[in-house]
């Protein structure tokens, strides 16, 4: 008899596990494929470390410009994926260390929810006080004819890739699609993408939004407003705003439209728990309809960040331990590493308008920074722009593209879960070069 | 008759002045030299610039690692140096651009205080309801026999040079002294420190201050403990700890033991002002003793960091605007912007401990960030500490070396102005993949 079953070894799963062995629970983790989960084998971790490559590329590209000679500046596939590929197992090392540390048992294999309470891995029924479903997402896959063909992949295939592609059509202009888009062309591949809606990562603020796509002129090639309709070999056919039939060809189509949560093959309509396609449902303790079981992360379709289901096996443990707890929504941020990063916190201009609030917002271009002009050049791009609460003076939200934002955004974070009013921002001391302090000048041009 | 007559056009007398111009006072900015004063022209700005060519370099050495391959990297000082120059040329003029636009008007020539509300520059003597002082520091050169050669320089000097030394004598491990030996080390140059106290940076947690030392063995040199007592020719010669007599060779020699306020020649001896060898004397609205007479930044000798000039300006204003405001200390984020970077924000240990607290610390190194791991390589070194109170729960400081700490340590001012707790802190959401999600981490050590 456990106390904890949980099912899925992601930034969820196992981080939840860590601290529930930490606190002295019995806990089963159970995974299916790797420790880590999608994150850390095909998500966040490995493209951010294929995108770090990818800057030393463009950063040895631009040294002339600072002082630094280089001759040719090269990119070798297979070394940059064998180094994602260490770092991979790396982590993956790391985390069944913390599980050994924290004395959480680890089980390989496919698990089954019996009830509350059971959890069924081959033959072996296992019993845990609490039973927790954290078994993340998949990359959606729409009906387009022509999708099936190997040269159409999505996040998961494109990350195995053994060549360079001479172009790339990324279908789906959303974080994923973004920081593909983003890594393909500053490597000199020509990237179109096509984009069903008006505007590129719907929960991004829009002017932000399009300054973004301004910065990148050149390099990827935005459709907006465009259904891709087929693949027909390597020609993307799809239909533009105006009714026009279009197409492009391309050695490597991106499908990036979407992911669903893991939902079948896991006895969950058997067990009697509730969910839609959305996800399963939750309370705001991850609570599901079934008695001590939780769910959490990208399963629950509640927000499809791995900090997020970090959060969220916290608050179940919280729970679980009789603490008082609650997922809150209101100051989750979120980054993109594309060059130039992107990085948001809080309410865009719309979402505080759609709630309600009188809205008054300001806006700097990160130039104002000496630091992002020293190491950005005079043609930097990037910009801050803060959300208010007009009548309380309340901060709503911060967003920021350009530098080095999502390493700066978390601060954000900590001022909108105080509930700080901007004439407090005000007061706070930010250190002086950076690019982060241009958050605080724009608190001044209220 | 201004409204405020500021002398000094440094960040803190700069950003005061349009401050008080945005909120419509009539402001005269006094300045002998060049707008920006020593932060924009000889300070953080050109050694943040100079830095940034070095890390292009440092980064274009260390890219076949990530899968980059590049010809012979080679460093051009001469462009590096031009590339500084634009820089600050570049700013002046944004602060130029910015005076204008909030109508203060900026006169050039050495300022003489009078008395309050008056001062004089030539031979007009201007009117000010309200009078700043903001003069500044400069380096500090201490009596060495043999320090007025002209290979020994200050960071004013050592920012003209056009040539690339061979060797490097560094004497005094602060900020400055660590910034420079930094560049140059990474650039191949023989660097060694001669620091009188027993650690650099006096005011970074001991710990990591040690770790960050060795983080740099084998590219700088430290001679802890020593007392320089000459400067024969090229020869530096100083007294070990142990009482040892021994000299270093170097092609030059940096003086960077530490800064004295600006008082000579300004007339503050005659008009009564109270101030003593480090500083002027100022309460905590930036009063001085005479009547409606501020001074703010390094002249004060409260704090010398370009940010707490700024916000010693804003105290001002609002205390001259007749709103609530105070200089406070607790939280004022420092950065160093070495390779590692260094950073912290609050009290240290031993701080924390003379301040008669009940302490708790936890710490963690940056290679638990998939990110640190994939962008430095499994040797990356660097490291979280967290110091709060064991009693209270309340975080008291942050300290963190590795990395790009330096865009990364403000958030940790808005929790402790915010007064959260660590439990408080665990509540908060950070964005993952980043580094500083090591600092959330690190409160659930405790």
């Amino acid at each position: 008899m456990y106390d904890l079953i949980i099912i899925g070894a992601g930034p969820g799963g196992y981080e939840m596990a860590e601290r529930a062995g930490h606190h002295g629970k019995k806990v089963l983790l159970i995974e299916k494929a790797h420790l880590g989960g999608v994150c850390l084998n095909v998500g966040c971790i490995p493209t951010k470390t294929l995108l770090n490559s990818a800057k030393h590329y463009v950063h040895a590209k631009e040294a002339p410009e600072f002082g630094v000679t280089t001759g040719e500046v090269k990119f070798d596939l297979s070394k940059a994926m064998a180094w994602k590929n260490e770092v991979i197992e790396t982590l993956r090392g790391g985390i069944g260390f913390m599980m050994k540390k924290n004395k959480v048992e680890v089980l390989f294999g496919e698990a089954k929810l019996i009830g509350s309470g059971k959890v069924q891995v081959g033959d072996t029924i296992h019993e845990g006080a609490n039973v927790v479903i954290a078994t993340g997402g998949s990359p959606f896959v729409p009906p387009i004819p022509g999708a099936d063909q190997p040269h159409v992949m999505t996040s998961t295939g494109i990350l195995g890739i053994d060549t360079m592609p001479k172009s790339l059509v990324v279908i789906g202009g959303g974080v994923i699609g973004v920081e593909f888009a983003s890594f393909f062309s500053s490597l000199g591949v020509k990237v179109d993408v096509i984009e069903m809606l008006d505007e590129i990562i719907p929960f991004m603020d829009g002017e932000q939004a399009q300054a973004f796509r301004k910065a990148l002129k050149g390099k990827v090639d935005f459709n907006l407003g465009c259904r891709v309709t087929a693949i027909d070999g390597h020609d993307v056919k799809f239909t533009t705003k105006a009714g026009e039939e279009k197409s492009i060809k391309a050695d490597i189509v991106l499908m990036s439209v979407g992911r669903s949560p893991n939902l079948a093959g896991l006895g969950f309509e058997e067990a009697g728990l509730d969910f839609d396609r959305r996800g399963i449902k939750t309370d705001d303790q991850q609570r599901t309809n079934l008695p001590n079981v939780y769910a959490i992360g990208d399963v629950t379709g509640k927000s499809q960040l791995a900090h997020s289901a970090t959060r969220m096996g916290e608050v179940a443990l919280n729970t679980i331990l009789g603490k008082k707890d609650r997922f809150r929504t209101n100051a989750i941020p979120w980054a993109v590493y594309s060059m130039p990063e992107i990085a948001g916190c809080g309410m865009t201009e719309k979402q505080a308008k759609e709630a309600g609030h009188n809205v008054a917002t300001a806006s700097l271009p990160l130039l104002m920074s000496g630091r992002f002009l020293a190491e950005n050049g005079k043609k930097g791009a990037g910009s801050v722009k803060v959300v208010k609460d007009a009548d309380t003076d309340v901060l709503l939200g911060v967003y920021m593209f350009g530098g080095l934002c999502s390493e700066i955004i978390w601060g954000v974070a900590a001022m909108i879960e105080s509930e700080l009013r901007v004439k407090d921002v005000q007061e706070i001391v930010f250190p002086h070069p950076t690019v982060g302090e241009v958050i605080r000048s724009t608190m001044f041009q209220f």
